[in-house]
C-alpha cells in the first residue's frame, strides 16, 4: 500500500523482514528500546489480544505483529500527528488486519476496552519525569520523552484494570527508575516476574531494563543474564544480531 | 588471644590480612556473600557506628572492621551458641575494641540503641521464607537460612528506626526476592540507591544481589555493572582476586 508523506516525514527501513516505518525527523525516532522490547515480549501467546500503550510511531506494534502470532494489537497514542503517522505505517506494511491505532489518552481507554479483557500489554513509556527535561524541545518529542500527559503510575493502573487475571505487562525503561517501577507495579498487583538489563558492553552499567510483570502472580523474580549490545571488539554481539534477524 | 573451641568448632583462615573465624561445621558456614557485602559496604565513613544485623559467626563484622575505619560495629545474633562462637572469633582476632557481639533478637535491640543514632547497617539476612525450607536441617543452620525468628520486613523496620537520617543500609540477598526487597525498603522510607548483581560467569543468571538503601533519600537507582566471579577460563576474575586481597 502506498501512503502519502507530509513534510518532515520519511520512510525508514526497519531492516527486519522488509518492515518499514514512517518517522518525523523533528520528532521522536524509534531506538533499540522498541526492538529489544519486541524481542523480550515475543513469548506472547498465539491469538492474544494485545495493547501497546503509547505506541508513538507504531514501531512496537509493527514488530510484535511480525514476531508473534497475536490476533490483534491496539496501539494507543495521544498525539494526533504521531498517531496519523503510525496509521500510515500500518497501511504501508499491509498490517491493518492485525494492528489498530487509536488516537486517545491512555487514561481514557478504559471506556473503550472491557476490564480484565486483554491478554498482554506492551509499553515503552516516557522515561523522564516532568521536572527533569529541557522544555525547549519540540512539543511532540517532549511528550514522547516526558511524563507530560500520563505518568508511570497511570500506565500501570490502566494495565492492571485492562489485563486478564495472570495477563502480562512488558515494559522497557531506564534502570535508574527501577526501584520506583517495581514499587508501583507491586502496589498495583502487577508482580515483577522477569527483568533483564541491557548494557552497551561488559564494562558499562546498564542503559535499559526490560521488565515483565504478571497480574496477581506470586512473588518470584527471575533476573536474566545481561544483554550486551557490543562485544569487546566493538562489534554487535551474536544475540543482538539474532534479534535484528541478521544471522 | 587464644580461645577454647567446643566440639565441632574449628578455626578457619579468612585468607584476608591474617583474619580467622570460628565456625561450626554442623552449622551455617560463611560464604562469598559476606565477603562481597563487606567489599560493597567498604565505603562506610571513618568513625562510623555500625550495626550488623544477624551477624552469625561474626564474619561480616570482622571483615568490615579491617576494611574500613569504622569506630564500632555491633554484631547482633539471636542464637546463643552462634553468638558465643562470634565472640570467640572477635577475641581470636584481637578486635574487641572494634566489635561487640550482642546476643539478642533484632526486634529487641530498639531498647538498646537510640533511635536515629546509627550511621550504617549491614546485613546478610536469612534468604528463605519460612514456607520454603526442609525442616529436618539442624536448628541453628535452619534459623540462619530461614526467616524463622525475623523476616525481611523486621530487618528493614529495625534499620529504618535505628539509622540516622541519610544513613545507609547494605544488604546481600537472592535476586529472586529483589522485587519484594525493593517494595519493603521503599514502603519503609529506605530508598534503594545502588544495586549490583553477582554472577558465577557471563553465561549465568545472577546468584546474589548487593543492595544499598539510604534513609529518606530521593529516588534514583544506580545499577552497577555485574560482578562476575569466574572468567571464561573458569579462573577467578581480577575483581574477585582484588576483593580477596590476592593481587
Amino acid at each position: 500500500m502506498k501512503v502519502e508523506l507530509k513534510e518532515n516525514e520519511r520512510i525508514d527501513d526497519l531492516e527486519y523482514k522488509g518492515l518499514k516505518i514512517i518517522q518525523n525527523t523533528d520528532g521522536f525516532c524509534f531506538g533499540i528500546d522498541a526492538v529489544l522490547l519486541s524481542d523480550f515480549a515475543k513469548e506472547i501467546r498465539n491469538n492474544s489480544e494485545v495493547l501497546d500503550l503509547g505506541t508513538g510511531t507504531g514501531i512496537l506494534s509493527i514488530l510484535l505483529s511480525e514476531k508473534t502470532k497475536l490476533k490483534k494489537i491496539y496501539g494507543i497514542e495521544i498525539q494526533n500527528e504521531v498517531a496519523n503517522m503510525a496509521k500510515k505505517s500500518v497501511l504501508l506494511n499491509d498490517l491493518e488486519n492485525k494492528i489498530e491505532i487509536i488516537n486517545k489518552d491512555i487514561k481514557e481507554i478504559e471506556n473503550i476496552f472491557e476490564k480484565n479483557s486483554i491478554d498482554s500489554i506492551v509499553t515503552n513509556p516516557p522515561y523522564k519525569k516532568l521536572d527533569t527535561g529541557k522544555i525547549n524541545e519540540k512539543e511532540n518529542k517532549f511528550i514522547s520523552r516526558h511524563e507530560v500527559t500520563a505518568n508511570l503510575e497511570d500506565f500501570v493502573k490502566v494495565s492492571f484494570n485492562l489485563l486478564k487475571d495472570k495477563g502480562s505487562l512488558y515494559m522497557v525503561h531506564r534502570p535508574e527508575r527501577l526501584a520506583e517501577i517495581i514499587y508501583i507495579l507491586k502496589k498495583n498487583k502487577l508482580e515483577p516476574k522477569k527483568i533483564r538489563f541491557v548494557h552497551s558492553n561488559i564494562e558499562q552499567e546498564p542503559k535499559l531494563v526490560l521488565i515483565k510483570a504478571v497480574k496477581n502472580a506470586k512473588e518470584f523474580l527471575k533476573v536474566e543474564k545481561p544483554l550486551y549490545v557490543y562485544n569487546e571488539n566493538g562489534e554487535y554481539t551474536e544475540e543482538i544480531l539474532k534479534i535484528y534477524n541478521k544471522i
